[in-house]
């Protein structure tokens, strides 16, 4: 088992009604490996500047992270700073900063590249193209994106989607991408253009997952305490794979399981700012939370 | 087993991006009492016009409905307008003509004073409290309420609130009610307010439990075809609480399978205008969907 994860390792500023928070770390990359690694020994592809937390890349060595993909260069990490509003699905983002990210073309190291399953977190379609190209023959290649590349960069996005097995993505996403209110007919018109499943996160509402085989649904993990939603959508892709890289057999009965250890995860990580709650998070907890789940359904 | 469902009888017209219709029939008891029906044999409370058409009165007759408590006067129906938008979840009141329900003190037939379950469906605040105070000792009594009466008659509603056991709300009208925007916490307001039960109808993201033992939660049944959305909640409650008046026992299990069996006569009413669906509907395809929403949850 092996499980390959390219993806951004930002410093974010992060604005909530409640509460702000100055250039934390964060990430597609840094939300997704944090989650996976509760579940299987990830490797990550990025880049970050010099002012990227040493105390973050040594928690990465210590969750047993592989960190030998990620650079580590002269220069200004990528940052983004966004605001939510009281309703914790809202949110603007009021700058980004590329800086390290800019020209970045990720290599795969040698020992990456015979990968099982590849993660396209969310990036520039481009840069996931250019990694997929350098994968032997990965048994499942899942990626994630945002509305950014969606209204700009809507071709690259369609071209990386055909040679995807799993997308993941938003509700909006979902709507903005195939023109459909309607997130079972959107789902079946994106599960025509090339993946095998479908993952649609709907944030409060939870999770939607259609195959041309089954739809399973599942409902969000009841949570009052919703501190900072950053990081939800790459922590349930991060629990979703690792928990598939682990049990190793990509069958529906595991991937329903692996979509409730992605809410599972998506659910610690909105408790506290940044990844703070994914620091302390215990195996047991996860376990523990999972079959919450399986009470919060059953009937 | 005896359930009593006091709600509105209306003549609707609908508009939908798609299709327009005048003068179908509709209203909050008329919904409920039919999907009630396929559970139980429900006694309903309301008044009706000579224009209210005879063949649902026969509908309802066939469906072992007792209307006993149903008056039909000179004068015309009730008549609600309203029209949505693309996205299902968005509605507006065109139109509303009191007409036959102006001034209307529904009085219980003798027989009625011994109910079991009480169903106080959207109506007057004023009314479910006068119907409330004409029941003998019910084991169970709920009440659902829309929008309109949580802006002009919150106090008359918060009353009855105080003195029923299941309260059905939508997601908005909970968040109304409160001014809290998450809903775990806004339904746990809600419970301290006198209800065992808090029902959080959430449309296509389904239905959310809330009491002071449990929370259950539901995806809604991933329909395709929302051909009309009026009537789905308050099929809902028929469902709910046509299950428990049969199963007789009000267990925590029973309350989650009462949920289920909601959202499944929901679903199939949105498939057509009106009541058409639960007109052709059999209890067979009520089982089967049953079952698919077991299948839609299970990990």
């Amino acid at each position: 088992m092996s499980l390959v994860i390219v993806g951004t390792f930002n410093l974010d500023t992060i604005e909530t009604p409640r509460e702000r928070r100055e250039r934390i770390v964060g990430g597609s990359g840094t939300y997704c490996c944090l989650a996976a690694s509760f579940f299987t020994t990830p490797r990550i592809v990025g880049v970050v500047g010099e002012d990227f937390p040493k105390d973050t890349l040594e928690l990465f060595n210590t969750r047993g992270i592989d960190t030998e993909g990620l650079l580590v260069k002269p220069g200004k990490t990528f940052f983004w700073e966004g605001r939510y509003e009281d309703d914790p699905n809202k949110r603007t983002t009021v700058a980004t900063e590329v800086n390290i990210l800019k020209g970045f073309r990720p290599q795969l190291p040698e020992h990456y590249r015979d990968a099982d399953i590849l993660f396209l977190a969310n990036i520039d379609p481009d840069l996931q193209e250019d990694i997929l190209a350098q994968v032997k023959s990965p048994r499942l290649v899942a990626m994630d994106t945002m509305n950014y590349w969606i209204q700009t960069r809507s071709e690259s996005l369609l071209n990386v989607l055909e040679k995807v097995n799993v997308f993941f993505a938003n509700d909006e996403e979902v709507r903005m991408l195939t023109g459909e209110l309607n997130l079972i007919t959107a789902g079946k018109r994106l599960l025509e253009k090339g993946p095998k499943l479908v993952v649609i996160k709907k944030g409060e509402h939870g999770v939607l997952l259609l195959s041309k085989d089954f739809v399973f649904a599942m409902p969000a993990y009841p949570s009052e305490t919703v501190v900072d939603p950053t990081g939800a959508g790459d922590s349930f892709g991060g629990g979703f794979l690792g928990h598939l890289d682990r049990a190793y057999s990509y069958t529906e009965g595991g991937i329903r399981r692996a979509a409730v250890y992605g809410s599972v995860m998506a659910s610690f990580t909105i408790e506290e700012f940044g990844i703070d709650r994914l620091r302390s998070l215990s195996s047991d907890e996860i376990e523990s939370r999972f079959a919450e789940f399986q009470k919060l359904v059953s009937f």
